[in-house]
């Protein structure tokens, strides 16, 4: 998917680098900690594809694409000092190797630089869309936190949830360059679409992967998500389809606070064995097509290839 | 000096409230918990009277006042995360009735709704002036904890920090209603100056009281700031003023990790002998007096009037 985009990334990773320099020494020396961990850098490939599928371009692309992975970055490093986490991508976590304060501090840094790069933009909608995203994000990882707390959790839960955490801000990466180029609303709606749709099916193949995946290619342990009691869709799905006494059998070990290693492993069986894994991956497949789909409006170009392609290797990626 | 504005104050605490309002329930019950905590509500108050002293009126003032506090609240909900401070405003913090993972969050989702509002507001200058401080109050953050690990903190970061971390945003507040209403950029850098001088003259006030000031009329334990490593002019001036000696002593008690109340007291008598109260209580006293004259261009009224008390009570204030 990048390989035709390599160009517009290369200058990507270079304003990202221009962007997050800074005079105060402590903060560059963690900007330099975060620059080589580098991620899939989905978003700003999606902001660029998108406008090129658009029909359209403007350098200013770029810049919106190093805001919003700024942001995403944010998210990550709250999120990490949220859940204690001490390994991000594989490499210690900001509040690891120096500590909360400055990940919290590192992150309102990161969320603040990157909307003076928008304000900067002069655009009222590519403003407008990323600070209701903004706003969405943190509503989004409260509500997490809230319906953590509730063994009930509905699947219409679960999706507000990730339609908030994380399909917002791929949407949104995916609305900006056809805003910016000045794509026809109907365009910019139908990318928007997509990006929803890949921000879920995304999601729920993460949801699966904490289950499946090599912790190592993961770059954070396998069942890490479970652990952490967060809700994920194979559990929502087994717990669905589970005869009612062994439901209220794995609901009474998931409010258990403490749990052994065989616990551990009694919660991975039961999403098994009530078909979790299957069900949820043909979610994700369903959102897949669901995103290729919002595509069909666009004329046939490369970067239109490019995403139909993104939409399926969202869903089938082992990290 | 709210006399004078209190309707506009009680329009602003009803918009407040609005703008406190969530679909979720957990981000309500933070938001109630915060209500009642009302502070100063100086950056509003600011906010309404530089607008009148400029000459000019727009309600519109009244919501870019509701976003200034709430970001200066996001501020505070994650500097006590920062700071792990039990105790905010003579109630529990956030991060001791919940956790820190919600007083991040929350912080988050303040700051973006904050900026949701400026977005609305849709006038490019009072974007810029905020979002540039924004990015500012974090850098000033992270500046502190780095200077606050050397032992030879100089006037010059403090000052470079106080006006990052305080006085930054009080300026804002000063300068966005006259933006707001179309005044000349000569009065808009008037009322910003206004705000700079006021905001170190505010702080450094702050500084003196952690020394003087009562525990229950502040709302937090005497020397508190102190006690938390961090760097006030009432120290570096006594720390200048002492003999080499003694101020070596004072250096070596400063760094050692832990301290027993007697040693404590003997940093605060050092203070005290080395008139860093009266020296920063001067300077304090000429940042009031910097601000007063940077009204002289405006013309007399009552505003300018009260905006003049708001420079001499911030220096004389005992809270």
């Amino acid at each position: 998917m990048l390989g035709s985009i390599q160009a517009e990334i290369d200058l990507f990773e270079e304003r990202l680098d221009q962007a997050l320099q800074s005079e105060v020494e402590l903060v560059h020396q963690v900007a330099r900690y975060l620059a080589p961990l580098k991620g899939k850098r989905l978003r700003p490939a999606l902001a660029v594809l998108s406008t090129r599928a658009a029909g359209g371009w403007d350098e200013r692309v770029i810049d919106a694409g190093v805001a919003v992975e700024m942001i995403h970055t944010a998210t990550m490093i709250h999120d990490d000092v949220v859940d204690a986490a001490g390994v991000r991508r594989g490499r210690e976590s900001i509040n690891a190797v120096w500590d909360s304060r400055i990940a919290v501090l590192m992150g309102d840094f990161l969320l603040s630089r990157a909307l003076n790069i928008l304000v900067d933009l002069k655009n009222q909608q590519a403003l407008e869309t990323v600070s209701r995203v903004t706003e969405r994000l943190s509503q989004g990882e409260i509500y997490e936190i809230q319906i953590g707390r509730q063994a009930d959790t509905r699947e219409a839960s679960y999706f507000a949830m990730v339609s908030d955490k994380t399909a917002s801000l791929i949407a949104a990466s995916c609305k900006l360059g056809p805003i910016l180029v000045g794509a026809s609303q109907e365009t910019i709606e139908a990318l928007g679409r997509y990006g929803e749709a890949l921000g879920l099916a995304f999601q729920i193949a993460d949801d699966v992967l904490d289950f499946t995946g090599d912790a190592d290619t993961l770059g954070k342990p396998v069942g890490h998500d479970l652990r952490e009691g967060k809700i994920t869709l194979p559990l929502i799905r087994a717990l669905a389809a589970a005869p009612p006494a062994e439901r209220e059998k794995a609901e009474t070990l998931l409010r258990q606070v403490e749990k052994t290693e065989a616990e551990w492993g009694c919660i991975v069986a039961f999403v098994e064995d009530h078909q979790g894994l299957r069900s949820a991956r043909q979610t994700a497949r369903q959102y897949g097509e669901r995103a290729e789909e919002s595509l069909q409006m666009l004329p046939a170009s490369f970067a239109r290839l490019a995403l139909q392609q993104a939409a399926r290797l969202v869903v089938e990626r082992d990290s």
